[in-house]
């Protein structure tokens, strides 16, 4: 069992990553002060890993319930964060009450969003069951729901009191969502760390075949940079952005395929392979390394080639994203492998590494 | 104009009160960084203020724009704060955005946690118009909805950048609100502050003619005492509780007429004449000081008896408040007048004090 610590003042956090993390006893009776336990998790992956842990908690002597939440990013809204409320309501959890998120991202997003709104904030532990949030939303505290006019648009930041990482539960994983696990890893080694790069491009066959040496290490620092990115900008004004990196391509092709249609990672993927591009067009990458960045992403089993959506389209959708900051399209461009740089580009650029989705 | 500033680190910010106060340019240029703004507003106090404050922000060089809720306690629901997202995301307003609460609690309440929520956290400004708004909303950061199985359920701890307290707005005020308000004005004092607890039983009647002077006295020393709590105990984890005086029984009794039928403050009222028999009973206070409370709440044109709800309905409604630890009721006492204690009581003395509700 390896132990990271995400170091955020009075907000910090350990996460443990290793098979049978989530049955860590001890970890979870410190964290867990009061006595009644919410387990927000969905109808797939509830049925496979609800049940032990409901017991492994009722050992803690809590009181323990379980709520399902259909599976998919297209329940990830306000009706949805409802029924966790009345949950929360119908069981009398009061505000010492953890709730507990068992699953994807989504899971993690909407049960994190109930907890940092019920009674204006109770104690959350998340247990992330997917590669992609293990390495991605179980740091930085991001929760929220869509918006039928857009994605993530109603959320908190707000942090858990600990993160039970399960090499386990990716046994259950299909391999399109590893891969799709796989692009923010990837994203991690690109914009900061060039020699994780590089690990990566020799372990990435091992890593799509589940060996757990291989994923420990790659979750383990890929929770490390991002824990030391979030550290130094909790809240998004600045550094934090750089994560971002393939996303506003990413989130276009997404939404404009409509949601769902392309795994976030997947879209993510082919968006750090236009932003690659878009980098190497600015002058501030060499075309080997975003060739490499596009094989890397090949290899772990994600498409390498955007959608045919229409360059205007991309960008009209670009341009409602709310990364953007009053209307500006700003794009975090790699500077060298394993660097970074925010900054808006020459629309005739742009439109230059959009020629591929025409 | 009246300034004073309530100190919370980075969070801190200015309360200005006073004739006028929402047309303070200069704070408002000062606060509102980005170009666009949202004013939310209810279709009562709409009509009256919303067109003035929308020319003050354009002479700003703000774009701005105006949603009207529906007026009233009812309307402070999921449904109805997914109208203000609505307004947000297609006005295309990005994380610069400013939401401007225009209104009493309700639209403080559901327009922070909106501006809490929308991107995870947009700049707000309130723009209280009811006296209790004023005295009590305005400070704490308290935002939120109410779940169909429980009061405030949802929302977050949000602090504004500014608050412009309008002594203006307050001649629009039918005399029922004026003397909910009160109701926490009068709390403060009896909690924290015996010498001010006199003035308001010296100036009761010239505060209920809607004296500006008096008024002001009384809101600055309210919003004065309210910010010292909360500054040691931003979150609600001690202190903050004291301000819970009167609230156990009062959200009870306005549980059980069905929200509405009694005005929050009138509720409080009666509830602090309920508190502070129980003081008496735990030998905390003088009897001669509880029946000074009770003359001043009627004084203020409150009532002063509670409705006839049954004892044992009484204890149920309380023991669902979200105010509660792990089952226990915990009570705010007066430790003498301007003094406080927060404890447990034996049930045949809480009882006793409640054989008024038989």
């Amino acid at each position: 069992m390896k132990t990271l610590n995400v170091a955020l003042g009075a907000r910090s956090y350990p996460i443990m990553i290793g098979g049978q993390a989530m049955h860590q006893r001890e970890a979870l009776a410190h964290a867990i002060q009061g006595k009644t336990v919410l387990i927000v998790t969905n109808d797939m992956v509830g049925p496979l890993y609800a049940g032990a842990l409901k017991t492994t908690l009722e050992q803690l002597n809590k009181t323990v319930y379980v709520h399902e939440l259909p599976t998919g990013e297209q329940f990830k809204n306000l009706e949805t964060l409802n029924t966790i409320f009345d949950a929360l309501l119908s069981n009398q959890c009061d505000r010492r009450t953890t709730i507990v998120a068992l699953g994807g991202g989504v899971v993690g997003d909407m049960a994190g969003f109930a907890a940092a709104s019920y009674m204006r904030g109770v104690p959350f532990i998340q247990v992330p069951t997917t590669l992609l949030s293990q390495v991605d939303s179980s740091v930085g505290g991001k929760t929220g729901i869509n918006h039928s006019l857009g994605k993530n648009m109603i959320g908190a930041f707000y942090q858990p009191q600990l993160v039970l990482a399960d090499l386990n539960s990716l046994n259950t994983l299909a391999q399109n969502e590893l891969a799709a696990g796989m692009a923010e890893v990837i994203k991690h080694g690109a914009i900061y760390d060039a020699v994780f790069f590089e690990w990566l491009e020799q372990n990435i066959t091992q890593l799509m075949a589940k060996d757990p040496q291989a994923l420990t290490h790659a979750i383990v620092r890929s929770c490390e940079i991002k824990s030391e990115v979030v550290a130094q900008d909790e809240r998004e004004g600045g550094l934090r952005a750089i994560l971002n990196f393939g996303h506003t391509f990413g989130h276009a092709i997404e939404s404009g395929m409509g949601y769902g249609a392309w795994l976030h990672g997947e879209a993510v993927g082919v968006g750090m392979i236009l932003a690659a591009d878009l980098s190497v067009r600015m002058g501030l990458l060499e075309a080997d390394k975003a060739a490499r960045i596009k094989v890397l992403v090949g290899a772990a089993g994600l498409p390498t080639e955007p959608p045919k959506l229409g360059v205007d389209a991309m960008i009209a959708l670009m341009q409602t994203d709310k990364k953007n900051d009053a209307g500006q399209i700003k794009f975090v461009l790699l500077n060298g492998l394993g660097g970074h740089m925010i900054q808006s580009v020459p629309e005739q650029i742009l439109r230059d590494t959009l020629a591929v989705c025409a």
